[in-house]
């Protein structure tokens, strides 16, 4: 059966992606929502999820109501949940209220949910119908929805480099390829990112801090995302060889730390702080593909990666990165400057990884353009 | 003086520019000029310049004109000529005409001219205001401005190329990089500019014609611009070794070629077709600059360069490029395979040539960019 919408399910539905992507940087592991309930053409009530463990988007537009929502209709852009987490079922709290009709943005694939929120609804003789704007409701919560569907988390490698492709000087000099406006969009990026992933050569090197710095977050950032409710992503480093050590600047930083190694050598972590953990991953497996597994076990929707060229190439070729998010610089470093990504199994153009530039945007000095691999814009596993 | 300008008049000087525009195949070395005539709010006649040789853009304005053009106004891209050249100046042929007041979008720099159209349209009484929409027509004909202002070509680099900058694979394979639309677009570049520069490492690795192939231009291009009226670019040969052999394919396309050599390296052309020409260049001067000179003195406004990273490293390096045209196919090669410019002397960032993002869009599965040196875009020359 085919639903129609009108323009005003169009615009109370808009309204509440809006809302929901309030939550961005604060409610991993869970996915983004919001809701708007609306009685005789006018809202009564909104509300988003804004952190694992508190109030879902329902709910707090519930609170948030002006007057009783008996009656009324509710837009909500995922599938309302119908399990006890550590809320009650969403699905209930709407029967309870009396809405008369339920508009939803798509279906959640938590198995925990996968359209039993909607059966509820519609076994209490609630009108539901689905598919509204569902595309951008998808692009929302593209982490939490990987990791639902494909057990991975969605993977974005950062790359900035000059015109000629190049990322530093041949002495390894970096800073600053990309402008300060850029920078600023990395670290906000970054915040919405469940976990960093960087390699111990890149650690080495730059002895970077790989953390979310809140005063370099955009402006516009800031005054939608308080200081005091900051959320470090998880650093993740690929060490296999332990050349990590507790005195490098990572460890300044008081938030999680995990090393990534082979579980035939495991790690001595009593010199390093409380907040460090090891991975092991099995030897017998692709190493990158099991730390993408991994992460997903431990609930980590989105993966940011700022690498060097080895991991960077051995992400692509292993087919592992979802996005490509490449800032240029409007600068020329010339052919022996270093190199985006090694991928030295690549002698054909045939065989050249293809993508697609979804999104090409001008950043300050520079051009962002992000790429999806071409086979993920077709299909989404 | 302040001179104000009306919408009108913004309309019409538009329309102008749209006509002079339809001569970019065709009017080199000439400017192109479009004019427009505007007698009580009504255009009465317009024309633009097709051809060096032919009329100008007033002159086939006034053929048109469906009434007199007594007490009209003319609106005209660039100051009208004021000297005996293959045709009488226009500036009489206005004043002859009776035309009353003639906006003009910029002053015309040519030293024949510079001033001197507009000082003899004043003394004849007419009314003259000068600068309405005065960028657009310097953008429209900066090969002809730079070539009057510097004794230069405008210089445009195409780089064809991956996301990571590379330009073909190690084994040098590149066919084809992007797709068929930008690849079009390449042939309308190549057919607005007054030569196409190359060096004989290209010829001999992919021994181009690099000629216009009009069965290659867009469709929008093919419908304004007929097979029969099609003007090839000199191709231009950087060859200080005498590698270029009379075997090459560029020389089975009827059309200049002018081989480019070291004075104290005199060329036997005896084995190369009628349209050969070889140029020697001082070797006490750099050869490049003294290579854009020589140019210019041949009256080449528009150098459209498609070169390898070595030639395309030594333009930039040299300060000589006023253009790069950059497409990005979307496609990771790895740093194993072929860079885009050869600059060895570049070990600083701070040394880096700076430039800047003047346009980006998107070309088929490609995007173009284009930049202009920073330097270019606060000063002109």
């Amino acid at each position: 059966m085919t639903v129609y919408f009108s323009n005003e399910d169009q615009q109370f539905m808009q309204r509440a992606l809006a809302l929901a992507a309030r939550g961005r940087w604060t409610t991993a592991p869970n996915p983004m929502v919001g809701c708007v309930i609306v009685k005789d053409g006018n809202v009564i009530g909104e509300g988003y999820h804004q952190r694992a463990g508190e109030g879902h988007a329902e709910v707090n537009a519930f609170n948030a109501c002006t007057e009783s929502a008996v009656g009324a209709t509710l837009y909500v852009t995922l599938e309302p949940c119908s399990h006890f987490g550590k809320t009650p079922p969403c699905a209930l709290k709407i029967i309870e209220n009396g809405i008369k009709k339920v508009v939803i943005a798509m279906r959640d694939p938590n198995p925990l949910v996968a359209g039993k929120g909607i059966a509820l609804l519609q076994q209490a003789g609630i009108e539901v119908a689905i598919g509204l704007l569902a595309s951008q409701a998808e692009e929302l919560n593209k982490g939490f929805l990987k990791r639902m569907r494909c057990g991975r988390p969605f993977v974005q490698l950062k790359m900035a480099m000059t015109i000629d492709g190049k990322t530093a000087t041949a002495s390894g000099e970096s800073k600053w390829i990309t402008g300060e406006q850029a920078r600023a969009e990395v670290q906000d990026y970054r915040a919405c990112a469940g976990a960093i992933l960087s390699a111990s050569g890149t650690v080495l090197v730059d002895d970077p801090l790989l953390n979310v710095r809140w005063q370099q977050l955009p402006p516009a950032v800031q005054q939608v995302y308080p200081e005091s409710t900051i959320r470090q992503p998880v650093r993740v480093i690929m060490d296999s060889k332990h050349r990590i050590r507790p005195y490098h600047k990572l460890f300044g930083v008081e938030s999680a730390v995990w090393l990534v190694g082979a579980e035939h050598k495991p790690r001595d972590l009593s010199a390093f702080p409380d907040f460090v953990e090891a991975i092991y991953l099995d030897p017998q497996q692709h190493q990158l593909s099991a730390l993408m597994d991994e992460l997903a076990q431990r609930q980590i929707n989105i993966l940011w990666i700022e690498a060097g060229s080895n991991l960077a190439g051995s992400l692509i070729s292993a087919g592992l990165v979802d996005e490509l998010i490449v800032y240029i610089a409007p600068k020329l470093l010339g052919d022996q400057a270093r190199g985006l990504c090694h991928m030295p199994d690549l002698h054909h153009l045939a065989d050249a990884p293809q993508w697609q530039l979804i999104c090409h945007e001008v950043i300050g000095e520079d051009i962002k353009l992000i790429y999806r691999p071409k086979h993920l814009t077709e299909e989404k596993c």
